[in-house]
């Protein structure tokens, strides 16, 4: 049984926790955007999704992208969905109508990809590249690039690859060692040769369009040192007079997973391609999308664990071993000797941890996804501002935290299977495998963890930070049990945060010895607030919404101060003292 | 690179640390095997094991295992490698003299069997099921039978096979449908005709040996329903006039990994079989290796772990990326523009964390092989008895707590490797892969737990659980600092173990939903006592036992008081009151 997306329950948490579409009718740009409308392109995604997509998943890992002699073929039925796709008009959802696009709210968008991922994460790594060229070329791309390129891009007929990483420069993207030399005036403006190799390059070759658009990080002559001295160039795979350009395909990664989609190494023989914005300003460019496309990942992270979540849950409700302590023997057919394996407290706690975990995420998420929009749309400079630090503080925790969870969720799903959870004919190793490398892509979980610690909580001591957990209080309602703990955690994570900052002004590396603990606090906190947000409404009575619940109050919330602790053991021998309060110093 | 064993780091741990060799000579079995023939015996090992079995892997996952009509070929080299081996008696190492084997110590045997599936997890499977057969045989097969199978089983001139479950008998032997009736009498004893489909027999069928000899679990005409009416049968692929069984192998099962071993369906249509031990008494026959074999399932998470540590550990040695926070200058090249990656915090902690388990877990596994010689050859009863208890309760915490942690700690390895580490060509994603098999099979890893809490530790409210705890105290020295804190850690899980029994009396499936919790807190308790001992010995001084020890006492160790308050909120709501301690009741 392939994946089903289960719309019902994403609308309730869109609607009726959030309520998403009254958030976004405030924006003129969304006036018109009801939740009807918003129900009936999601039930329309959900349908095709289901039908078109998750079908192919199976053959996607066992056939695999094929190469051969610089041609990449993708498995069977890939390339008719995706035309389907594209024509149908879904990579345009979100962008704007001046291109072709259909205006829609961005969480639309997310949503969509979220199912798309849990169907079939390797056919969904090709069109989920474009929404980040198309931001990226839409605000810094020259006229008569965006006229060339931008339409085909937004529709999906043309797909879009990022060339950044190369053999030595993975993570440190200040080693890029690919040339551009300037080779003078053409039609787009000028022209330039690329010439380098870019590897792990998603998509860089294959069948789904006639062209590829290569967003290529690139140093001009006399460039500086370092990620200052890069550039980013457009080099299609077709030029404009359609002639093929000097861009190859040499291999494709034998990997881990994710088979469906190519994972190319791509050489550029003195390509020609257009510069994106100045020259210098290449990782500028490129950070314009970061935010989207790293909430892009967190959705497949949400996706894959729905998706582990639902095999699993499946077959806990037809498998039968032993008898369960404590099993209603009501449960039991006549003539049974074993009970569900559902009634196991072992397997029924694993499969509440993963709804706990994919349905909190989905409402931070998806808020992040209106935020998106409000950053864009919202007439009050103060509130675009809001918008975008939510944005930027959510994002690399949802992107770590979540990745990482679809890969441990998977996994303790396969166990439900026991033997049967590790051959392939369950597809349930499928998921494990495919969601290992979203740990990796679009910068390490360690890089997140750092990435939030290091550049956006302690720059200021940790005020930002505080105010905006201050913020989450306001939408919790301190009468309520859970809501009162999760206003401790908020106030723990708090008064840690301006704590930490103290401590990690006197030890220049604690930052990056705590980084990876502090985003789990984060994540574990958001988690509780998602969750107060969903038990305060009308909807989440049953079993379906408390199980979660449980075990969000059971275990995942208790993390918190024990991951707080881990990191006071972090604290140099000194005792850190801050108003009325010691921590104590580590043992030694 | 493939595996290398380094024979020093085992050696220090197995004579230095734990004075194994003092520990075995006190046997009058082993009076005359001392430090140096040992450590001859595991240097020889470790030299074959790396230059003949390990370069094996690759091919072994990329290859795998083939079948076609009925037969099984083993990947490229694989037989000769096999072949090598029994020849060069490395099967009977710790068998019997009088059954052809050398009569060492089993730990010999156990640092072996960690080297080699370290080296190459799925050649590994086939040798692996031999000593379990072959004890069991010894122990419950008649004079005629063992005249026929012992010798060749100790020697690996002949394979072996579990074959327990049934499609829908997984973890739940009770419901095996296989049946057996009586065939009238044979040179070898009564014959039974064997009927049945057995899944997930590994190395049901190969090119490895000439004969396999199946240990078949089925059921007697008119047997009791359940476990009690299991019977086990021997059933040999080639029968004793050299003419084949009725015995087929029907395919092999495509698998997350661990593509070296033959996962294979067997039918059995009226195969010839004989008896091993009494009627209904198949399940009995088979614990009696259950201990030996979950420990070589423990070794399997040990090695495995190690092969990752060793592969992300060479190339954090290697790979440069960006500078580290605190790092030297010192280590910089001339002209290097990034640190080397084993400088970041993030990286180096991974490393030593996983060291901590690969060491630690090497004391405690090598510890308990020692108990089993002790068990078996002690002259006093009461040491016997004492040696048994230790194998019995270790046993399923370290098969359970180091495959996860094989599993987790390879997957934090391939994370070091970045985007490299998703891809075949570094080797590691395949350690993940093959690692991830053994949380399953040998009873899941939930079933380890329950094995531990609910059969071994509560049946008398904790008390042997507790006086085992105590016993581990006398080791240790108060006046250290770690030794201080395994004390607490070790005093803390007694009183807890006694508390929770009482608990457990009032509420039916408390156990169950605590069990895996439980066994993690002896794991950690245990490790804890394991470094306490490594760091009393002379030679433990520098930063290659320092590292690891560090993220024991900061990371791994206060673990302990989360995982009990995560038990404590299990309790139902009314206050658990035990002497002075009141428990507070769960959050609602």
């Amino acid at each position: 049984m392939s994946y089903q997306p289960l719309g019902d329950d994403n609308a309730f948490l869109l609607f009726d926790v959030l309520k998403a579409d009254r958030q976004l009718q405030r924006l003129s740009a969304h006036g018109e955007t009801d939740r009807a409308l918003m129900r009936q392109v999601l039930d329309e995604a959900g349908k095709w999704v289901g039908a078109v997509v998750a079908p192919l998943s199976r053959a996607g890992d066992e056939v695999g992208a094929q190469f051969n002699a610089g041609c990449v073929t993708t498995p069977p039925g890939f390339a008719r969905a995706y035309r389907d796709f594209w024509q149908a008009g879904w990579p345009a959802l979100a962008c704007a109508v001046e291109d072709g696009g259909q205006g829609l709210p961005w969480v639309l968008e997310g949503v969509l990809y979220e199912w798309l991922s849990a169907a079939n994460h390797g056919w969904t790594m090709a069109p989920g590249l474009l929404h980040g060229a198309y931001e990226c070329l839409k605000h810094h791309g020259s006229e008569a690039l965006k006229a060339a390129y931008l339409s085909k891009i937004a529709s999906g007929e043309w797909l879009a690859t990022m060339c950044l990483t190369e053999a030595h420069a993975g993570s440190d993207l200040g080693q890029v060692r690919t040339q551009a030399l300037p080779a003078g005036a053409t039609e787009l403006g000028d022209g330039y040769e690329i010439s380098g190799s870019k590897i792990f390059i998603s998509g860089g070759e294959h069948d789904l369009t006639e062209n590829i658009v290569h967003l290529v990080l690139a140093r001009l002559p006399d460039a500086a040192a370092g990620p200052k001295g890069l550039s980013l160039f457009l080099v299609p795979r077709l030029l404009p007079d359609g002639r093929r350009n000097t861009v190859v395909c040499e291999r494709i990664e034998e990997k881990m997973g994710l088979h469906g989609s190519p994972t190319c190494v791509m050489r550029f023989d003195g390509a020609t391609g257009w510069l994106i914005g100045r020259p210098g300003a290449g990782l500028n460019a490129m950070f314009v999308m970061m935010n989207a496309a790293r909430l892009h990942v967190a959705l497949q992270g949400i996706g894959l664990l729905d998706a582990a979540w639902q095999k699993a849950q499946a077959y806990a409700l037809e498998r039968r071993q032993m008898r369960a302590p404590g099993a209603v023997p009501a449960s039991r057919g006549a003539g049974e000797v074993a009970d569900l394996i559902i009634e196991h407290p072992a397997i029924r706690r694993t499969l509440d941890l993963q709804r706990a975990w994919v349905d909190g995420g989905r409402v931070l998420a998806y808020q992040t996804g209106v935020h998106l929009d409000v950053a864009r749309h919202a007439a009050d400079e103060r509130e675009r501002e809001q918008a975008l630090q939510w944005c930027s503080l959510i994002t690399p925790v949802l992107k770590a935290a979540w990745t990482q969870q679809a890969f441990e969720g998977a996994s303790a799903c396969l166990q439900v299977f026991g033997g049967h959870g590790y051959i392939r004919e369950w597809g349930i190793e499928q998921i494990v495998r495919d969601s290992r490398v979203a740990m990796i892509y679009e910068g390490t979980n360690e890089i997140q963890a750092i990435d939030l610690l290091v550049r956006k909580v302690l720059p200021d001591g940790g005020q930002s930070m505080g105010q905006w957990l201050l913020g989450l209080r306001k939408s919790l309602d301190a009468a309520r049990v859970l809501d009162a703990e999760v206003l401790r955690c908020l106030a723990q994570l708090r008064y840690f945060t301006t704590v930490l900052a103290q401590a990690c002004a006197d030890d220049q590396t604690l930052a990056w010895r705590v980084a990876d603990d502090y985003l789990r606090c984060v994540a574990v906190t958001l988690l509780g607030w998602a969750w107060a947000r969903i038990a305060a409404t009308e909807g989440a009575e049953g079993e379906r919404w408390q199980g979660p619940l449980r075990q969000l109050q059971q275990r995942i919330l208790p993390e918190l101060d024990w991951r707080l602790s881990l990191m006071k053991a972090q604290w140099s021998q000194a005792s850190v003292v801050h108003g009325n309060q010691v921590f104590a110093p580590a043992r030694p």
